[in-house]
């Protein structure tokens, strides 16, 4: 996507070949800066702070974080620590650890000197990879948007409702729920996207609106709160979410404050999709309260960051002293409340029959007929 | 309630025996501060600004504005200016506009010299009268809880969730919500309650956290947004609300995410009682959606306000420049959502009926067969 002009992703290794450099989006939306990161260490703290974030974007610098550390040391061991500690940066995302054990998979069996060209070999895969699929899920979304816009009236623009950021700046591109607003936007479609700020991280605000601004989608700001009454006023047609993990039934985790959306489109009656590329879905996992729900430090809650007066980004304290904070940065949707789930191959039922439509491969009743036959 | 050892009130006549001093809600939690009032201007502002905020409050409030009105000037025509002044100031809350009438009708007979007198009189009374409805309201609530306590397991606390801030702060004294939290909690009844922050004003962070800290309950301080995820887990065993209006058919009209909070309740089957003084029942309005809902200025949901590290109040920007935001003050609850209200008269359905049953004098139809006799 393109920034003050200039075609960027969200990481990329660095001139000197060897660095992974990203933007920084804990600076955003105020200042645009692109960080780099040179060892393991710096790559599991930008995840864990949060200068990358997103489930498909902390699969990838997961992986160029497990080659910095090969420069290193590419032996076993190295190896393995690094994919333990890059694993323990983030709980709930399912990506991270599809992309660390695709890698661990891979490189395993090579030379340990063959091992740094081909870890930056599968990062730059799977980036692709992420990039491509992204591409598709915009495509299988617009052509859901063109039938909602063909059902809404069509004098007005077709009125999208997201949470959290699960835009461009998730992902390498593109985006995941945004992808078919991009897409939309692309081909002609007038539409706008009700943007909620997402506490207690904001990256509604911070994030979701920039790249939308930066696009030229129009978009309106509200409180977490209001999206419910933005819906019962009728001005949504349609819900789009991304998602951190998928059960192989089709429940979602997502940013905290999704499932209170669902249930609000559901009382309403609008349609509730979830972009869920296939890396989100854990095949493991029927039941989506086994999802593991991240909890993030209670100053998060208590306490926010913006751009002050002075133009200096400043923490400023929201609740009394010594208050006591829970910080779930998560929740479950449960399938019944999914509308549907658009995948790279297509848009399916938030369900196991529909997970297994569209991705037959993963059906272990098919796998177990094909070994026994 | 006691402030560091102290009885307060929210409001009270100062020692001139003319201005009024009120708590400024604004200053809180971080700073305990009286502000003396001493002209309409300085009342409506003061509610405008939400210096005194909540349904009960700002009726007791607006009351003493027509007292200091008509101070200066006591002609009918000055009382319809102060009332029409008072009355635009917040569009939802229906008791500000139900005290200006009582004011109005009963003073209007009275000779102009009296009515200084009469004005002080009657605000003094519905100042009274707020304290002890709150008062029941926390009686009739308690024999709730406890019988919620008989059903949850008596090894644990019981679990209260709330929005916003209908404590005692948003009354003349003891809350409407959290009234029979207060009466629980005195009664040696243990319990704690989940506080979600409520943005844009932040009105549980900043007040309900503190008095309930004040009182020595404890809480826990939620972002928005974990309200759904917190019930998922199980942790609420009721949520209790206040209401700024709600229609003869019961749906009430509160905070915004008030609503989704109901439909999370109704999700998780947790009990969600709204506790609504019958001064905030608009016996005229049958539809929830006719209530009308104020909307407030954009910077409250594109900045927020809190406590600098150098202790000083300090405002940040958290959405880019040029954003367009809505900023809804409330929404409504369908009366389908609510499983009781909790009035000063006791617990009834949220319906016509319900209602009804505790106000007979309200039914139309007695009235009609009356006068037909």
């Amino acid at each position: 996507m393109k920034v003050g002009g200039r075609q960027y992703r969200t990481i990329w290794v660095a001139e000197d070949g060897e660095s992974v450099e990203i933007i920084d989006q804990t600076k955003l939306p105020h200042a645009f800066v692109v960080a780099r990161l040179s060892t393991l260490d710096d790559v599991a703290g930008a995840i864990e702070s949060m200068l990358v974030r997103g489930a498909p974007l902390i699969g990838v610098a997961a992986a160029y974080g497990v080659c910095l550390a090969l420069r290193r040391d590419p032996s076993d061991a190295a190896m393995a620590d690094a994919c333990q500690r890059l694993s323990a940066t983030r709980p709930t995302a399912v990506n991270l650890r599809a992309a660390l054990t695709a890698l661990s998979d891979r490189l395993g069996p090579l030379a340990p000197s063959d091992r740094v060209a081909g870890a930056y070999a599968i990062a730059a895969e799977l980036a692709e990879a992420d990039a491509a699929c992204n591409r598709s899920i915009g495509e299988h979304g617009l052509t859901l948007l063109r039938a909602i816009v063909g059902v809404v009236r069509g004098t007005r623009r077709l009125e999208v409702m997201t949470h959290c950021n699960a835009g461009w700046l998730a992902t390498v591109d593109f985006g995941t729920a945004l992808a078919p607003v991009y897409a939309a936007h692309d081909s002609g479609i007038p539409v706008h996207v009700w943007v909620s700020e997402t506490r207690p991280r904001n990256q509604g605000a911070s994030l979701t609106a920039w790249e939308l601004a930066q696009h030229g989608i129009p978009y309106t700001a509200i409180v977490d709160s209001a999206a419910g009454h933005v819906m019962q006023r009728g001005d949504v047609d349609v819900v789009l979410v991304g998602t951190d993990r998928t059960t192989a039934t089709g429940a979602v985790a997502n940013k905290i404050g999704t499932y209170m959306k669902a249930l609000a489109a559901r009382d309403c009656a609008i349609p509730f999709y979830v972009a869920a590329p296939s890396s989100s879905i854990d095949w493991t996992l029927q039941d989506g309260r086994d999802i593991p729900i991240e909890e993030r430090p209670a100053t998060e809650v208590t306490h926010l960051t913006g751009l002050s007066a002075s133009g200096r980004p400043e923490t400023v304290q929201l609740f009394p002293d010594g208050t006591v904070a829970k910080n779930f940065g998560f929740d479950v949707t449960p399938a019944k409340f999914v509308t549907g789930l658009i995948t790279e191959r297509g848009v399916c039922q938030a369900s196991r029959e529909g997970l297994l439509g569209l991705f037959p491969e993963r059906d272990w009743r098919l796998k177990t007929a094909g070994a026994t036959r």
